[in-house]
């Protein structure tokens, strides 16, 4: 099988840009760089100095024997992309291509106008590639979680059947974001529905809670291999900022009240489920939608897991609540349904002490290249 | 009071820039002439030979004693639109400045591109220049009925209570699309409602149905005030299509079984309905929406009455069935709520055999201006 990965250059698409190509697929990887460069503009390196993509292509060829392709240019350059599915006709597309942050997506208009341009764009671009030149090509698109909020009703995989005045239909499920960034991702689930129902495409929509974690059984191999891993204000997650304010003895920030929960995920279950959705494809013209998260946890409980991972190695780590920079709930219902992975085969690795005393280990080795004036959040909600 | 009116050299634009103005309000329009430039282009000219919008505004000043100004530029320029609020800084802002047209933006990757670019970028634009420039400005902009599409559920104005596993949550009404013009107007709508919670902009949506007519009580004084009355596969909307093919002797077009319905409104009622918003604006932090449209009809029930209308005025008007070249239902349940524009004192004028009559006789006057040929569909929703 021949899977095109869009943003193979990125954080997890870096990450399953190995998976796949250990796990047996021919892969190519389609990135323009954005996310590298604008660390760089930003000044917010990751942890670990990430290689040109070209050396871990080739450490990866050596280690592995398997050759991953790369082509480089703009997903939203419609011709370009088009010319890359025409040469390569993929029987996947996994479309990482986006900006991925919500506070930098709150940053100001340039950083708005970005994030609403490309991340619509570039799937729109992407289904024009598909319907011209390989309609049987099942498209992956990365939602958010963040896609449904937090409302005060369970939330479904996706679809919700409603009843109203004695009539019944079925819809996506209610989403309203809390940033420009998750905003966008409603936005770029609406029109790939449109054009699945329009032109009969295949597609999943994977609505991803926050990743933690940065090493995968592949990038194992060397360190020339690692993926990025930021920690800053804009492209860090939570759990990993965390890691990095007990490493440096900074407290963890906590954003309000810490009672904001969420489905999280560890970067290695990431590459599963796109690997399980690639195995297990949608039919022509349907939308299907799963949500890859493993586990619910709140602010509070991932920082006190810091804390005693930390004491356990002999970390004095304290928390600190600020006020919160976001408009979001601080204290909410929230009630997630998320078997479909998990019935394809997902085998989640869930969060525990021990899985936070081994980051905190690989952190600890990188203290030197900590930056702790990057952590505090910049981006404000309200004006 | 003062009002902005975006896109005011359009159909409708200039028609509320008439209205508000002889209302006794101070109107300042924007406009690009991306419509009037594009009409052109394409070979569609519309059925009244528009004058210049500097001859418009001319000519309304000598009949009315009163002034409309004009800013030139792209309201997705956002330092043009920012130094435009600065300096007019108004009461409300109207928002007409989106490609309106579900044909055009499914013709190709090109349109569709242009549409989804202008149309989000526009109203992220218009959100930024409010915020930073006049906060309290009431944001007045276009939806379309089309948003909600057909459910099989009763539509209620913008919004639902949903009660699912015994909780309840109020959401915006689930919309879903019939075109990439349509998904764009969702996106819209999902795009101001995020900025209006986060900063407490105020703001009304206005869920409006296709429009019909060309002449309102403003623009009769003169044959240079008329808006534009397209007719084409492109822009002309459903009646005025008919009311051409009647006159000219063309089979009037339906598309599939004609049992589509949708709400209509006569262009006299749309200027009615913003003036009413301007009136009574929503509060700061509020996305209020009216669902615009003063009658549902069938695609039959238009063209009936155009055949009824034209054998008043003896013209023999006969109605074909075309193969659909959209993908939307042909029979569907619809029930839509309009109560919100008729509590403010909406008085609709409704379509009747005589309306159509005057209609169908100014259109007559213009008889050798038709052109028969751009009237027939050339985009297709399926491939």
């Amino acid at each position: 099988m021949r899977i095109l990965i869009l943003g193979g250059d990125g954080y997890l698409g870096w990450s399953t840009a190995l998976h796949l190509s250990a796990s047996g697929y021919d892969v190519v990887i389609v990135d323009n760089f954005w996310k590298r460069n604008t660390l760089r503009e930003l000044n917010r390196p990751d942890l670990f100095q990430v290689e040109p993509i070209e050396t871990r292509i080739d450490v990866w060829r050596t280690h592995s024997g398997k050759s991953i392709d790369l082509r480089v240019g703009d997903v939203c350059d419609q011709s370009f992309l088009s010319s890359v599915v025409r040469e390569f006709v993929p029987d996947a597309i996994v479309h990482y291509a986006e900006q991925p942050s919500a506070p930098y997506s709150m940053l100001g208009y340039t950083e708005a106008e970005y994030t609403l341009r490309n991340n619509l764009l570039s799937t729109l671009s992407l289904v024009y590639a598909v319907r011209d030149e390989a309609p049987e090509t099942h498209i992956i698109k990365l939602g958010t979680m963040g896609e449904y909020g937090t409302p005060n009703i369970p939330i479904e995989e996706g679809f919700l059947e409603i009843e109203h005045k004695g009539r019944k239909d079925k819809f996506l499920f209610p989403r309203q974001g809390g940033s420009l960034y998750h905003t966008t991702k409603i936005q770029d689930t609406d029109l790939l529905y449109f054009y699945v129902r329009n032109w009969g495409l295949r597609a999943t929509d994977l609505m991803q809670g926050p990743v933690y974690g940065f090493e995968t059984i592949e990038s194992a191999f060397d360190s020339k291999l690692a993926t990025f891993f930021c920690y800053d204000d804009l492209f860090g997650t939570v759990l990993n900022r965390f890691l990095v304010q007990a490493v440096v003895g900074q407290p963890l920030t906590v954003f309000g009240k810490g009672l904001q929960t969420r489905g999280y995920l560890n970067i290695v279950d990431t590459v599963q489920c796109i690997r399980l959705a690639i195995e297990n494809p949608s039919c022509d013209g349907e939308l299907r939608v799963f949500n890859q998260f493993t586990e619910t946890l709140t602010v509070n409980q991932i920082a006190e897991l810091v804390r005693s991972a930390g004491k356990a190695l002999g970390l004095k780590v304290s928390i600190d609540h600020l006020e919160n920079p976001r408009l979001e709930k601080e204290e909410h219902f929230y009630q997630v349904e998320n078997t479909n992975l998990l019935d394809l085969g997902l085998d989640p690795k869930l969060l525990s002490e021990n899985v936070v005393i081994t980051m905190l280990q690989k952190v600890m080795v990188q203290a030197s290249n900590i930056r702790p004036h990057i952590i505090m959040p910049t981006a404000q909600w309200t004006k």
